[in-house]
């Protein structure tokens, strides 16, 4: 149980370390029969995969996905799909430097008291490589959500403190800016702000915002399971997030009962929201709006600046992190989220299936093969 | 998998609806030996009763809790724990109004659409009385941490737009005031406002505050299971919780590496941060500083004031929410959030016992008794 | 993680200890809209009542169950499903004598040395009163099971040496004997060799079968959670099953792959097997025959003679077991064979249900009420 | 949920099709520290390798293991282990004779049902080669266990007639004959009497015992996941597994309380037990003498005889299995069984370490570096 699953039903298994010969996932209890091909995958890795932009790492990943199992003849068999991403480009002497060191804001310290070592190499377990099972896994339960005409889409409202506001979003401009935001203009600003922190060896975070369409009414579990605390666990394990809400999440702790209520109306004999400050859960239930949720991504870790930390022998030093770093990380989060964020409405889907005995009796219709 | 479980060592099953029989919860994974009676646990239950004070329903419930299992001679066994309160004072005449319409922020649809019908009498298992089962099972685990010189404690930072900054807290003077703000003229200014509020027909919400003290280093398990993802789910799952944030949370996106980065540093042979903007947990693991999160709650759904809505033919109406409730219920979900983070740590210190080789070899000696 | 859950969509989470306030069951994950009484669960559990015959414990235990949660109008909620069963005529001066001995064939040595004590009262949480959870929640899981045409059946196959070959079973006469076996005139060639054992204040054993029919195809998952591993746990687990086998069983093991094969063929459209040497579970699925398996019951250990046996000191001593124990468990286990059973094949038939795409579109069609 | 999981802590994930790239398993909660290479992997293997004797395939699969992450020089780091074995001597056009047939005493018809359509090749996900991931994955559980001297060791007691009873066993001839049989002359026997099955084109079954010691005692949890329910289903998961007993088993259901009942004895104050009826294990907890099991494996169910079955369109016809199958697969599944129990007792072993307070202040002494 050392936390490398998630999910119940459609269920994930990641594994694999930044410097080790490669990264995958073992997908259990993906439903048979959907379409899926290693070039279907492979788009939304590329998304996640550095060298994209100025903004990124100049490291020369491929991250090239291979299928080794769970699919035949083009189509999901039912059993376990185990996906796999060769490691390229290791320059192990890069991190030599780091190996007796903790480097301020990561894993280094605490991992090496939990386990008693660490595999220095790159982060080892602890690298924003591990997210490779995350978007792998994620395509394959995106797939089965547009079976069903259900879309997940992610970008980024905030890098440092440029934002934009709902109301000025141009959707169209997301796939317009090495940044993913809906707005080419914030995004140029954006641009050159990350540009002085560069310059400056410094780095900064942002905000990821993700929406889902088509949702089913019901999906989430009253209780601990609802839409809400699984979404949160779900972004929240992704390295660098440090805050998630839903809807208006944090504004609505300063919002009136009168306004931050969304008064249902019926239209053509459909139940819809005249606002959706709950951000389309309901009693941790899609309530069939627009699900919303935001990320709230830290600064990059990994500057170049000389940092004060300690050794591994407890005695104080200074750092200089090498090596080759995003100077923001949230446009490459950007799918990651996304991903976090179909796995956990893939796996409700199917949960959902059970929840009362009509559906159950769709499914088991009076079987004549059985005696 | 109705998802009323919660944990994976340290494990609870809630189970009741707010006008049935009673509410209760099965802890099923507790340690042997820790000292458990039935005062313990009252003692956390009376900070969520209503009645408590002027800002709370003047529902009249003692909530008495009954242990029914698992301890022995005034200690756990290290068996399922089961623990019971039984429902009092239910007006079900006051609810009749409703069962044929949606409460606006209320899981009212989605829950009928989900499962086919909804047991309407006061929320059912959606209900707020749904926490006592939290808040039962959160004490015993209290009790485990104390045992380890771990405590956990949860305050109100804001009530609607009243904030506390944190360096203006006077936590003596948490207990001080019916809010259980760290501040008391910022309490009365708040109790002023819900009381125009209540005037009003109107309902606002706020933010939690929650900090552990005490933890040893490298709670969290890596990837999914890190200590800020199972907190978010843990939180995130009450009620009316729409955000979670950990350390400098959303803060931290618009902040720069430079800044955000808490630099290390030794002190008599202890590894300390100089600051703390990452509350406690570095690479989802507990670093061994105070562990911060904040949790923003929504206003209170159920106001009295008339609102649009559908009934259950779809039909468009309006409906007026009798009965009584809090025009805020921050005050009574302090302990909740409390609690969930109490179970989050006890099941992560659990789990963290089989970390390593050296944990496992400290156990099991080698056995005289065994050939 | 104490052990005390079964089932992983329709999950059972059991509680209590024979001398303790009472014994109870959470059911998790039971789909809504099943008809449920309370009169329909005490009919399962007058089965394992004590004080039924002559040759079963003279305690006199009523075990009449509430319904806590999750029933509302007489029919499942969704909601989790709390069951109680308070204890009556409690004896704890009849333990008295066992508190600082290890009784031979229980479980009393291992569980003080796990946790360091135990509830010594009538064998604590180890006592065969824990199997009331599990037989009030098969009950339930049998309502579900029935309302899909699927029937499970127990009875006792053999007492001892006593047993009954499958070509003599005379299905009619199961409950017209003490000791629901499929053949009367063994039965009483078995209850008198039960009198000889009380006399000799000694006890026995023998085996249970259970069929189950009306299956659908292709329950059961491959690889860890076959039919057969679920059922070999589910049944194992019984206090006092220290054997399981599924259709020829150990028989098979001496057979011929010529003999032990079942050959397929067509009937009308449906295939059907010519033999059912299988059991009717292949490749760890259902596969349409009618599902057998066989329990092999250890004779009571409570047993009247002087045992040799050590004290919690270690000191070697003698023990005579006093109070009011079933010379044969046999008849009394038959529904909670039965019940476990139940169980696991409710879960599976649930699990089943997310296998494939077409299932999962037949339960999500095109949405209207969602945007 | 796919089925392809199994433990709780000491967790493994296997995936992969016998004609697919590879086969593999994923290992989730092993502790850090433990020395593990690949050679110690292929020790347990090359035990389960086909072509090591003439009463097995002759297929040539070298079953080579790669790890791919959670080792770091020589050592378990803790995080997830993954290991792949790349098919290779794959013959697909074996097999195109049976992609629309359905081959008696195998998955092909329920899988079929259940998942709409099947990777005929070889058995797909049904085939024995899915058992390298339990073996791969029980040589890392047994390298844990003999880090605290515990020693899982499993032969062949009997092949179809020919049987060894225990008090003839001589354990060192277990490895010097092509069957692992505790005595070579028997082994001899039944060696003739599979030549005579090939001959036949038939096959055989046989039984497995399995034996384990040096445990500590109270590994297993009470009711349901007792040594006994879990071991249970670790084994009867296995492919050709139809009857599993512990201790004496079926036999123990003939006996008397007098005879079966263990009495206990203090010994140089050990306490031990003058007979071991139980198997080892009391109330589902290990008591400290040998753990015993024993599994029945069906004959082999592909055999090169014409047998009547019918095809994927439900018509009657006759299937004539091609390709080189085991007569017997008893010696190969020999490892199967001691690698579940392992993987069994590493799993409860981990477990256990949280069952009392004791255990828990044991590890988290007061920490120095928390404040």
């Amino acid at each position: 149980m050392s936390g490398s699953l998630f999910g119940s039903i459609f269920r994930i298994s990641t594994w694999g370390e930044s410097h080790g010969p490669g990264i995958g996932v073992v997908i259990d209890g993906c439903p048979a029969g959907i379409s899926v091909s290693e070039a279907d995958i492979q788009n939304y890795l590329d998304r996640r995969k550095p060298g994209q932009s100025k903004y990124t790492t100049k490291r020369n990943e491929s991250d090239s996905v291979e299928i080794l199992s769970g699919v035949f003849e083009g189509k999901t068999t039912g059993t376990p799909i185990s996906l796999i991403v060769r490691n390229q480009d290791q320059r192990p002497r890069d991190y030599g430097n780091i190996a007796s060191l903790y480097r301020p804001g990561h894993a280094d310290y605490p991992f090496t008291e939990k386990y008693g070592f660490r595999d220095y190499r790159g982060g080892g377990r602890s690298s924003g490589r591990e997210t490779i099972g995350r978007v792998a896994s994620g395509a394959v339960a995106s797939l089965l959500l547009k079976e069903l005409g259900i879309h997940v889409t992610a970008y980024t409202k905030s890098i440092g403190p440029f934002t934009i506001p709902e109301e000025e979003y141009r959707m169209s401009e997301v796939s317009e800016n090495a940044l993913y935001m809906p707005g080419n203009s914030v995004a140029e600003q954006a641009g050159a702000y990350i540009s002085s922190l560069m310059a400056e060896r410094d780095s900064c975070g942002g905000i990821i915002e993700c929406v889902a369409e088509g949702l089913p009414v019901g999906l989430g579990e009253p209780v601990f399971d609802k839409l809400d605390g699984l979404l949160a666990h779900a972004v929240m394990s992704i390295g660098a997030v440090k805050g998630v809400e839903i809807g208006d999440g944090f504004a609505a702790a300063a919002s009136r009962g009168s306004i931050n209520n969304d008064a249902f109306y019926s239209e053509n004999g459909a139940i819809r929201k005249q606002t959706n400050h709950a951000g389309g859960s309901l009693g941790g239930m899609s309530d069939g709006s627009r699900l919303v949720l935001r990320a709230a991504i830290k600064p990059t870790s990994s500057i170049a600046r000389t940092q004060q930390t300690v050794n591994t022998s407890g005695e104080n030093t200074e750092i200089t992190v090498l090596g080759r770093h995003d100077p923001v990380i949230v446009p490459r989060a950007v799918v990651v989220v996304e991903s976090m964020t179909a796995l956990t409405l893939a796996d409700l889907l199917l949960r959902n299936m059970c929840s009362k005995l009509e559906h159950v009796k769709k499914i088991y219709q009076p079987d004549p093969k059985a005696r």
